[in-house]
């Protein structure tokens, strides 16, 4: 049996624990919903007032150079780069998941357009569990370009290789999957596309900060990202794109914007790629919400990630036995895989009541959140949760289950 | 010959004086950039200081409902509309101006390409001094699309009329142009655009708070727009997009994100698009930056374009004058129509040392900027700028021209 006392046990031992101090957490809140916002970082407030007071405020447009806004995109992208396995100036920091999406997914259609084979190769194999706008983005491209281009939706992880074939340009998947947590296998999954023509592009939306990546290491070719989740960015902040640097040179997107043109500044009217990962970009960005991304990233620049892992998965692992010891006499079913190496940094569980339930558990402080259907999803941040928060949350957890203590009939909120 | 005084006796009488007030402008600088970036609302840094403590800090996830981050874009949308002539749920502020305009540009021709004479159409007509990212995605898009879609680069206002026919599927103009500051006549050019069965896409990016915008009465049939520069946002604040309300039922556009799906949270892996303007989102919008576009919208709900507009004629015409008054034996060439039909917020003047005059401008407190070839742009906001400001700045610039008070061999900024 686990005790409270144990956590605390863990607490004390934890090397990450200082860390905590890094954020403004609200009192009387156990937040496991750092999955799909991150809390925020104290320094934020004080970038956001020197961001408002003295570059925006007192050094208007001189900021463009005097404070190195225009470069903000390529320098974030160098200090995320470590934290996915990338090398410098391979990853920038740009608009949302969905567009930088749209534009590896259109770059790697595009690489394989050139193919002998290319017009064998017309499918984008992905999960039909794959988080919605990034199959919606496939979708559209496809649509648009009118080139016979479909989408293979895979309906378990277990499919996934007999799906990629001589058939398949490209293999679009979410590396940890937003609603169960399962984790692929990025280096198998990536050889097995290659061995068969196919090219990969990732979303490390639940990856990035959560769970140790090497997209080098794995030959990938492609991926996007988030940086609101488990890097602390800020609400929507925006996204991140890596390309391979052997397919940077013969890399083209659609959105060829300003921002993406070797010279801007000389106002030509013929788009001229810039060199290296410049060139996934496109329009001017949000300055404010792009800048705090900064304040993220430079907490995870005081610990590795796995340090990270180690004590995600402990922490994880603490959360289903806890369940188990607590809850195992109520319908809930673990959406997650139990083995390490395929489960990201969340812990999803199903409940014929999942929504009330959360409700319940949201209305005494422990924040989590609710995907359809029935899955109450909770994530573990180790910059910022405790061991002793995962025993008290599931406390209240088996409070609310055992008591019957939630309304079945709870309201829906819009956005859920 | 006007003199100081005179410029001190507009300002005692100017009814926009005090709107001044709702801005943090530095001291010892006149700012003419704000065609550009536009200066920071006094509100900004409480609603920054709120969005980061209450909303992100302390109420976390919850405030994508309890603060109504996710419906910010359309509040914001209809918050703007009345600036452009736009009724409500036809304007949504989100992603970049560039993206947007790729948006737009689909749909257009979208909906030509159901057309029986669509074959034909294939022909996006715009002006060789567009600024470089429309003209950049419209390459994009059209290449991407491979449909024999080709652009028709115009090299006057004046040869507009003749290149818009039968072949034309859409022309897509900015309203004011950056460099110039000439003005389209929007009405005539889509009342022409249509009679050539070609549909309209416009920018407004120097046009939305600078000067009268009516889409709805010029029959305009798409609008994308920048919301930092008159309109105060911020740094690289999310654009805005603007669909007429007859085309809203067909519209399409290929980047069919999230956040622009009938029901996002039901998490369906199929897109179908929302209603009305809604389906021109995509995804995850940045919330820091969105949410301070409200501070600038406010302080137009204070006043109304056509008491900008009046003042706004009044400063340009004002530096016109003094120019003449101060500077005729320079190289000067203006570069902005005299014509107030034809003339947006700013003066354009070209100078063979432009970029040197600029830069000693800047150094002694007159913010302009400068845009190749020669063209040194002073834009003119008149929530902001007073008369005497523009005394001052023509001031400043005798002194630096009779004095030759400038260096020839001044290093280029990386952003200029």
């Amino acid at each position: 049996m686990i005790s409270r006392q144990d956590c605390l046990a863990l607490d004390a031992q934890d090397g990450l624990a200082a860390l905590r101090e890094r954020f403004d957490l609200p009192d009387g809140v156990i937040y496991l919903d750092g999955n799909s916002l991150g809390a925020r970082p104290r320094a934020a407030l004080a970038r956001a007032q020197q961001l408002l007071a003295q570059e925006w405020g007192t050094d208007l447009i001189r900021s463009w150079n005097k404070a190195g806004w225009f470069e903000l995109p390529l320098r974030l992208g160098d200090k995320l780069a470590p934290l996915i396995g990338a090398g410098a100036g391979e990853v920038v920091v740009t608009d949302s998941t969905s567009v930088n999406l749209f534009k590896m997914l259109a770059a790697a259609l595009h690489r394989q357009a050139m193919r002998s084979d290319s017009t064998a190769r017309r499918t984008i194999v992905t999960e039909r569990a794959n988080f919605p706008t990034d199959i919606y983005m496939a979708q559209g491209l496809a649509e648009w370009l009118d080139r016979g281009y479909r989408l293979r939706l895979v309906d378990a992880p277990e499919e996934l290789e007999a799906a990629i074939g001589a058939d398949t340009a490209v293999v679009m998947l979410t590396h940890v999957n937003y609603r169960s947590g399962h984790m692929h296998d990025m280096k198998a999954v990536t050889a097995h596309a290659h061995a068969n023509g196919a090219l990969t592009v990732w979303d490390l939306a639940h990856s990035a900060g959560a769970v140790p990546v090497d997209l080098r290491a794995a030959e990938a070719d492609y991926a996007v990202g988030c940086t609101y989740k488990y890097l602390n960015g800020g609400p929507g902040a925006p996204a991140f794109a890596w390309v391979a640097p052997r397919h940077q040179a013969d890399f083209r997107q659609p959105l060829s914007g300003w921002w993406g043109h070797a010279e801007p500044f000389t106002m030509q009217p013929e788009f001229r790629p810039a060199d290296g990962i410049r060139r996934a970009q496109c329009g001017t960005q949000p300055i404010l919400s792009l800048a705090l991304v900064e304040c993220g990233l430079d907490i995870f620049a005081e610990t590795d990630m796995q340090s990270v892992r180690r004590k995600s998965l402990a922490l994880t692992d603490l959360f289903i036995a806890l369940l188990e010891q607590r809850c195992a006499h109520h319908p809930l079913t673990l959406a997650t895989p139990r083995e390490h190496a395929r489960r990201g940094s969340q812990v999803s569980v199903a409940h014929p009541d999942g929504y009330p339930v959360m409700q319940a558990l949201i209305a005494r402080g422990v924040i989590g959140d609710y995907r359809e259907p029935q899955i109450m999803r909770f994530g573990f941040t180790p910059l910022y949760t405790r061991f002793a928060d995962v025993w008290d949350a599931v406390d209240i957890l088996a409070d609310i289950l055992d008591g019957g203590k939630y309304d079945r009939g709870a309201q829906r909120d819009a956005v859920t």
